[in-house]
């Protein structure tokens, strides 16, 4: 009897069952148990009454994520001017729905993606920052992504752009719940780096043969080569290569065309998903602004390569939201745009991006690597010119797109779901938000906790807990003055939050990660990436 | 017949003779004569327009400045969200008018002050920062401040709150062209940390003989005391000491009750000048937010002693609007808004007030010491929600009040006025500016040219030139990166600014400071005064 009943264990059976949060999530709805309750109530009202002005349709979603990106350096037209860029469409969008002026992301592209696809902290699922050579490596076919939430809820569920969640079949987007993507199988220290033009321009001195001649060096394997460009696909079929012939060098001309392709399938999908019957769940992230090569040809009053495209993408962005108007779909369409994680400081100077308000950048677990701007629009139900000072994490927004979708019941049951609910916080507005915490990991490492205005930088092993900087970023963003006096109570907080959040993983294990044949399910390998392939078998 | 023509010299002949400007200038108005002079006909006809819509009248002017508050800490929501405070009238009044986005002043609060009411670098006129004790020194009476300029054109003019320009009579602001004012003698280091509150509360520790026995000691005056706190005065009358009675102690609780007086006297000052039928020249500048004790009660969500008199503040300010609304003379009142120079960042973080995005604070030459918050608001004649990148200084305020007010023409001819007409930028918006350069003085050091994006530290006495920074504040503006390799044809061309400025200073050589007997022209000193004037011209 058991057996059976387990195996009649059904949607509905699930979703009696509540979502698994961190042990911190329960420590706080303890204290505001009713009233949220309460609010839900009233959350789902207003989530039907919007489906009625629409048709009995539940919203689109469409998810812009920007690469490497500090907070202030889009949407915000006073710091525009800082940097001496322009980003009107952008600032305009910001001003259409609400500032999410709190979001915290994780510090680097991959982990940061894979929390928003599995609502979970990378750590769970074993991703860390996938590097740009063969690894062999991925996310999990056993996560349940955002993607196969929505589907299964009857969405149609595209993905273009930067995914940077693996090498391995099982890991790509068209495997992970996507009916359609166009992505490449790396990132772009291969696209925008590892090109011959970029090599001119004084970056990576040395990869590139031409700056080098090699002449004592035996293994031509240590720089890598033959890597996979741009790849599309349908869900359930093959992936095909389509950037590059065989035995054709890629130059920073391929890497602008496949940024101009991206960009023109986002409008070509947005097209084509407007027009079926089912509401649709579009991920574009693109690829720029990351750019190491000047054209020679200013954009901006800054000029730097990476500002200029910053630019490029403000009016690409303005090109989707345009799109979205000519379909007459803007009314029924939640947008949310917002970058993955702090600017690529190696680059300061040159690239025209610099740490502005917070200190460090993309890998640091500083406020500079995991504070982003973050907007999000959905005209009659999130209040417009609105702003919010709660605490957001990316994860958030795999449960919230959920609810709004009403898929929350596909949502796993049997694995911890950091992402919080988050609804009432764009329904309702600022201080309806649901979490006033964050866990900071780089990688594996959990390297500080935010609580409120305070964060501390854990211990390293072997240091004391009391040595253990507490800042406040209210009053110190660039976290350089620990308040070891000032804070002294808050060490056994901190510290009970730590242990929260470690019986949580001692009661749910993390998962692996996704192991597997690079390039496998790729119907087209060229012959140098075959080879690659090869020589990095040989020792696996 | 020539002594004869030098005594009629009239308004009239002087309006003939051109303002006199530094020698930068000149050689970018070499560049735009024609352009310039066409639109300012453009400009007067639209100056023009907007009196005949206001019955004839010239605009009013309302200048509110406020006390040490660093670029971002004002007017803008995100910026709010990252320090955890709130000023929805100052962010409001912003969305109003023009957002000054690259507004410039001195790095210090009389050096600032000094240059809005001259229209030149404080150094013109040997005025440096005014230290708290007595000094016997101010700005001399022959420098001509835009309030007399503004009355000679027919304006009433009144002052209100912070003055800082020097203890000696013909440094007070009622014989500087005010027709009533109402000031403190000195600042806020004797208002505001010099009380037994703030001893208590960490600060100046030391200072108050509470907190320090002193039995070693035997001079009494080494500690600044007896010093005289707020005065009022009408033009050509005595001052008169309104806070403090013979032997009284002053308190944290005067400081507050100062603030509140200066905060009901604008209001009372804005209704007795709207009643009249001259355009009037009202100036606020409060003490707030310079604040040095925690009452207990917390205002912000920050908390820090100088963020909740801040959110005080951006209340006063919003009454302050209130009031011009209510009296109906809103469309025809020109408010300025602005910070006179960056944070006073030794008391981060207990003050809950630090450097956001520029680095430094009050007293550097850093952009944390001279970029500021600026707003600007004349319906009907500054675009509504617009901002503006071009480079303003401070001084430019000078002389584009006085265009504004048909009072250009009183504006003297025999000295440098550093002040440049923004009149069109103000009406015709961004871009329209005439400015891209300014120079950065620290006291009568000067330490850094701006030109454009590009900023030098100048190098300093014995440094080879070559190895002077040179920052692109646009792609680095914590000034930390110096481009020694990638600016090195800018060497050339500062050194040409420099020049350009020092011959025009050897042409027009410096003012020299106003000296005086402290106190004289103050009707009721206390004998504590009396005495502290007494011990200080002791060795004068």
């Amino acid at each position: 009897m058991l057996v059976i009943s387990a195996c009649t264990f059904s949607v509905s059976a699930l979703a009696a069952k509540p979502i698994v949060h961190d042990g911190e999530y329960y420590f706080v709805e303890a204290q505001y148990r009713d009233q949220w309750a309460a609010q839900d109530k009233t959350i789902d009202k207003k989530l039907a009454q919007l489906r009625e002005a629409n048709g009995g349709q539940r919203p689109n979603i469409l998810y812009v994520l920007i690469d490497d990106v500090s907070f202030g350096q889009m949407g915000k037209p006073a710091l525009n001017d800082v940097m001496g860029i322009s980003t009107p469409r952008i600032n305009d969008f910001a001003r259409q729905g609400m500032s999410l002026n709190r979001m915290y992301t994780e510090p680097s592209c991959t982990p940061t993606r894979a929390a928003l696809l599995t609502g979970r902290h990378p750590v769970r699922t074993g991703i860390k920052e996938v590097k740009v050579a063969l690894v062999g490596e991925g996310l999990a076919s056993n996560e349940v992504t955002i993607a196969e939430v929505l589907k299964k809820a009857g969405y149609n569920t595209a993905h273009i752009g930067k995914w940077h969640q693996g090498d391995i079949e099982e890991a790509f987007p068209h495997n992970q719940g996507f009916d359609y993507a166009a992505f490449p199988a790396h990132q772009q220290v291969q696209l925008a780096l590892m090109s011959p033009e970029s090599a001119k321009a004084n970056n990576m001195l040395g990869w590139w043969h031409g700056t080098q001649n090699g002449e004592m060096a035996l293994d031509m394997k240590f720089k890598p080569s033959g890597l996979v460009t741009g790849l599309e696909a349908r869900s359930g079929g093959l992936a095909r290569e389509v950037d590059l012939k065989p035995g054709e060098v890629w130059t920073q001309a391929h890497y602008e065309r496949m940024n101009e392709r991206y960009q023109r399938q986002t409008l070509e999908q947005l097209g084509d998903l407007a027009g079926k019957d089912e509401p649709f769940f579009l991920q574009y992230w693109p690829l720029y602004p990351l750019n190491f090569v000047h054209n020679g040809e200013a954009q901006s009053r800054n000029g730097g390569f990476m500002a200029d495209k910053l630019e490029v993408l403000d009016a690409w962005f303005g090109e989707i939201l345009d799109e979205v108007d000519k379909l007459g779909i803007a009314d029924n369409t939640l947008v949310v745009f917002m970058a993955d994680n702090g600017l690529m400081y190696h680059y300061e100077g040159t690239s025209g991006m610099s740490q502005l308000i917070y200190r460090g950048g993309k890998t640091n677990h500083l406020e500079g690597g995991v504070r982003v701007d973050a907007y999000a629009r959905w005209p009659g139900a999130i209040a417009e010119d609105s702003k919010a000072a709660d605490i957001v994490h990316v994860s958030d927004l795999f449960t919230t797109f959920a609810r709004i979708a009403q898929a929350d019941k596909y949502i796993p049951r049997d694995r911890v779901i950091d992402g919080v609910d988050q609804t009432a916080l764009l329904l309702e507005g600022e201080k309806n938000g649901r979490r006033d915490w964050v866990y900071i990991y780089e990688n594996e490492i959990l390297k500080s906790i935010v609580k409120q205005e305070w964060k501390m930088h854990l211990p390293t092993p072997g240091m004391p807990a009391a040595a253990a900087g507490v800042y406040n970023i209210y009053r110190d963003p660039r976290e350089q003055h620990p308040l070891i006096g000032h804070s002294l109570w808050s060490g056994a907080s901190f510290q009970d939050m730590a242990k929260r959040h470690g019986m949580t993983i001692a009661k749910y294990p993390h998962n692996k990660l996704g192991k597997g044949k690079p390039y496998e399910g790729i119907e087209n390998l060229r012959p140098e990436s075959l080879e690659t392939v090869e020589t990095f078998m040989s020792w696996h």
